[in-house]
């Protein structure tokens, strides 16, 4: 059979994240399998490199399926863009070797984290960024993101409905970089653990604020304590920007 | 009376256009006044400095009102903040003199107009951009609207509904900026006619796309015939840009 490798951009604004639920066909992956199998009459699964969650984009989420279709790459992307929501884009489409799975094989994920930092809400970002009125300290935010590089047990920035074995991740890079009333947080990792991402910009965002100091990131990552981290940031915010592999 | 200038920004997409309708509420001037009409437990009339067609947004929409409120210009800005739907945000309130008046006194207004030039949509800009798959001539475009810029009778460009008594009207400048697939035209007047912006936009994109030669503008300018110019570009591109006085 062949193994077809999808990268795909989305607004997940509308939907209810990415994996398919019983209950609603209102998911990324529901919506791309069921264009899928129509497009080849067989009945298509999909490999996402992971979940994203409700309402949580993406610019390079990645996925890969089986298929005896006969149709070309290019007939597929053709195919995927007519039928696909407006919201759900398939970028690029290549044949990988048939061992290739999105998920096992993924060896680091970057997400980007998108905050309006000004007085009053922008209206067109509203669904794309997490709005912020009060200014935040970037310098402070930059010190604390330190702590958080490197390999850690992430125990602190999981949510406790992580079912994960081991909580050990390696951060090779946290950049917050500053475009006007925009601050990117673009946070490169080996994995994730469940909103790992969302409670690492929390908790910047706590030093941002100046309810915590930058040096409380380096305590609460060593006392494995949920509970002393920040609160999870907003999904609107939060892109999957790349998967490596 | 006091007399408040407003400065607002909106999304449009989900509205039915600047001006008050009988049969929805669904507008940005009713959603304004129902606002501004409980916070002065007066019935409040705003005066915009022009409407908006359904699915055109705004950076810098100017209106005005008069009340006999106590309340200051923060007061207000931030009551409309919390009671206006988050697509619509009051950015500016000023005190102005009893006889000032949006649309008479409005000496010049500015237009943006945003296009997305790539092979695929984009997902986040598919309401705030139009998209054109095939690369556009740029110089081909500046070219052409060098014939738009200056003072002529712009019956061609404008909308057969077009009620107003003389066609004439002064375009100051049309700067056609690409920054990377997103090309921004920003046309500058002192007037605009029925559509006629998005019928000047709608004739450049015929001459970015090869269809229409940068020279048959100035032809279709001295034929004052609609039917000769490019047809009506779409209006989620379109934004109110600023309104001069």
């Amino acid at each position: 059979m062949r193994n077809i490798k999808l990268t795909i951009q989305y607004d997940g604004s509308r939907y209810s994240g990415w994996q398919r639920l019983g209950h609603t066909d209102m998911t990324i992956q529901s919506k791309i399998e069921n264009v899928l199998s129509k497009m080849t009459s067989e009945k298509i699964e999909i490999i996402g490199s992971g979940r994203t969650d409700v309402g949580v984009h993406a610019l390079g989420q990645v996925a890969n399926f089986k298929t005896n279709s006969k149709m070309t790459t290019s007939e597929m992307i053709e195919y995927l863009y007519k039928y696909l929501p407006q919201d759900i884009v398939v970028t690029n489409i290549e044949e990988v070797e048939e061992r290739f799975h999105s998920r096992y094989n993924a060896s680091s994920k970057k997400y980007i984290y998108k905050i309006y930092n000004d007085i009053y809400l922008n209206p067109f970002l509203r669904k794309y960024t997490t709005h912020i009125s009060e200014k935040l300290d970037i310098d402070a935010m930059k010190k604390a993101s330190l702590f958080i590089i490197g390999e850690h047990d992430f125990t602190s920035f999981r949510s406790s409905k992580s079912k994960k074995k081991s909580n050990i991740r390696t951060i090779y890079s946290i950049d917050i970089i500053e475009k006007g009333n925009l601050i990117e947080i673009i946070v490169h990792g080996n994995g994730f653990l469940y909103n790992m991402v969302r409670i690492i910009v929390g908790t910047l965002l706590e030093v941002g604020l100046g309810n915590m100091e930058p040096e409380n990131v380096n305590y609460i990552l060593l006392s494995k304590d949920r509970k002393l981290a920040g609160p999870i940031a907003p999904a609107k915010g939060l892109y999957l920007l790349e998967v490596e592999y």
